[in-house]
């Protein structure tokens, strides 16, 4: 058996701790299947004295991480300390500008700078792998890179936070609205005590902006993606969205528009959607992640499993590491850097689509004669309409009303709304949501 | 950019075209991808005047298939021209030997030859790989080796057979029995003319003994897989299912059973089963495949897609192809031929589950009786009995009884239904199935 694979890490919370963990507990299983032994030399965290369950002595420290890129002998680096800038990208520019690959599980980091670290790497001669960055264990970067290298990809579609996913599923078991639902997520540990960034959809949009880059052949484009998050859907919705025999679910997607005479334009979006029963993506409950991906030779590829927890995210970290103790080290981006297109984005307003719209308003006459009126002065054509009596919001007083239109570009739908804006009958923000494919 | 990576290709058969109408859709973006250009230079077929729409004037011909293992200049050959043995063996055989990769899509050659093939390969320091023989572009085997590489597998569950489910699905639509929906399935193109294969389970059987062998890193044992196909499914069958919440699904299944001072043995079963409506397989529809990979670390990965199909199959060929253009060639089986175990098989007599039998008895006082002494006396426990009152076969006459068992061992099953072997009562044959974790 040849020489061991030899590691730094960086980040000793759960992830960490879990990378250590599975390296001892699968360590034989690893040495088989990467064709040598792995072993981590050095580790860097904020704090050294911390009980962590696990004995770090035979662990060389580092009190600054960026140390990790000059310790003698290491053949990749770990990061998993998180945050899009700082320390993280710090550690990962000096282990790739020193020839050391790097191995990491952060998405904001990738989604933001994977460009010029792809670059780097490629300068280098070293390696960037990140699958534990999308969807944690579940393998779907090496998916897309590898087992779908032979197909022009037409579409992906994920639900790809799973705290959102939890919430929403739990909404529709309960029919509790979503302050409630995101309080019981915090107790059980499926949400941050800062929720912000998977119930807004940021975490969704990096997965995303990765998932986009790898399948089409783009630099990662995290800015270009709209993102609307699940605050605003109430469990009325959902119990609306369910007699009308749909799901509602936090979809990213991303596609490419074609333009006549012009490179294609990425179209990039997270938001909350209703999927029809038989969507392949309806059927993730819970705090699952699912991908769909769009071939244009396999057809649809579904691979979903846990998006989050310390085993799982040190799965894909694994994997990659023993792709790399076996000499299986790829370009990051599945195409060399200088090939990476920049994404032109597309216009969303143009993409059709039939519409949820839900409105609280006031209750007295001539109300749905003045949303139908918008309606109408957008040319968006109704296709079914349903008022609620009871009320739905007992501060404010309002009644629900809730339509689906026929199809309709995005912008005749933001036309409706805006026309609607500071009307008398509006008691609150309308939420609207796409219905996808059916 | 590098040299071409030059290939071989024998069967011309719809794959075999398939592969061929991939290579040139995608060139460009596979030249990308695999750093260099990818170029068929022979070709290899039982007849060479026949029209298979599409220009084979640029290739070389090869009349006998072997000869392609000594093309001057090839990288790779492919092989889909399937069969266990003959012309694909001798090719996958003459090609290893002369130092070059294989990629086939042939799993009754991988299920039975695998590791003979994979020692050559080795051996020869070549390349053998085989995504596309399960579940064609549904990149399943990639995922096994790579992407779950870091876990210890527990458990592989899987849809594998696209006919029978597309049967069993129709089954549940229709109401109609197996005769009636194979034919149909037979017209459609979605069933063979000879269907034996694939509604028998052996084609099921093919891919689990591989999917076996690269999840626990054993030799493939495809005689050890114990099968039950589909024909004796009755559509009265799935209605009673369905009626206890169950849906009826042709599914492979292998994990390793522990063993007190030994090896942990290996079970492999093919067969139908009662899936409880939230089980990840249940809502498998059509002529789909999925894999359901239980790893400790990962937790359950399930992955699903087209299992057939002439581009569907080209995907997962191309993408080993890709592979082995990048230099990312493995271990055939994921571990060194050298480490991989025998397996030894394990007792299914002892593997415990709720089973649902049905039988098929004469309407007459007494029969149920019977039926219930043969139960305690094999010691099996029923949980609930349904007497249908309607007879299901009209010729034979008889009414059916479907029951379902509390837990028990598999051989008291057996045990009782040999005890009823023979009786007076029994107008057909019963059929047992196990009902899936619930």
């Amino acid at each position: 058996m040849s020489d061991a694979f030899k590691l730094g890490l960086a980040g000793l919370g759960t992830v960490g701790t879990g990378v250590l963990r599975l390296l001892d507990d699968n360590a034989d299983l690893l040495a088989a299947r990467a064709g040598r032994p792995i072993e981590v030399v050095a580790v860097s965290a904020r704090t050294r004295g911390r009980d962590r369950g696990i004995d770090l002595s035979g662990y060389q420290w580092c009190d600054d991480p960026a140390d990790l890129a000059q310790v003698e002998g290491l053949d990749a680096v770990i990061e998993v300390m998180g945050g899009t800038d700082g320390p993280a990208l710090d550690l990962a520019r000096a282990s790739l500008s020193a020839g050391r690959s790097v191995v990491t599980a952060n998405k904001a980091m990738i989604a933001t700078h994977g460009f010029e670290l792809a670059q780097a790497a490629e300068a280098a001669g070293a390696a960037l792998l990140f699958e534990a960055a999308v969807c944690a264990g579940t393998p779907i970067l090496q998916t897309m890179r590898d087992g779908l290298s032979a197909n022009r990809i037409d579409r992906i579609e994920g639900i790809l936070n799973g705290t959102s996913n939890y919430i929403l599923s739990a909404m529709e078991r309960s029919g509790e609205d979503f302050g409630e639902t995101l309080a019981e997520a915090q107790r059980l540990g499926y949400a941050e005590a800062d929720p912000a960034l998977d119930v807004d959809g940021g975490d969704a949009a990096h997965k995303l902006a990765i998932l986009a880059a790898l399948g089409f052949g783009l630099r990662p484009d995290f800015a270009g993606v709209e993102v609307n998050g699940i605050r605003d859907v109430r469990a009325a919705d959902i119990a609306q969205a369910e007699r009308l025999g749909y799901k509602i679910r936090l979809v990213a997607m991303a596609d490419l528009v074609d333009r006549p005479g012009e490179a294609p334009a990425l179209l990039q979006r997270v938001r909350p959607c209703l999927l029809p029963a038989d969507h392949l993506l309806a059927g993730i409950d819970g705090p699952t992640n699912a991908v769909l991906t769009l071939g244009d030779q396999s057809g649809p590829i579904l691979i979903q499993g846990a998006g989050a927890g310390s085993a799982a995210t040190a799965s894909g970290i694994v994997a990659d590491v023993v792709a790399l103790a076996r000499g299986q080290a790829r370009a990051p981006l599945a195409v060399p850097a200088g090939q990476l297109a920049v994404a032109e984005r597309a216009d969303s307003g143009a993409r059709e689509a039939r519409y949820y719209l839900r409105f609280v308003v006031a209750d007295r006459p001539g109300v749905l004669a003045e949303l139908a009126a918008a309606m109408r002065d957008a040319r968006v054509s109704i296709q079914s309409l349903i008022q609620e009596g009871e009320g739905v919001d007992p501060e404010a007083g309002g009644i629900m009303v809730a339509l689906t239109t026929h199809r309709a570009p995005a912008r005749n739908i933001r036309d409706a709304l805006a026309r609607l804006q500071g009307s008398q009958s509006i008691v609150e923000p309308p939420l609207s949501m796409p219905i996808l494919q059916d």
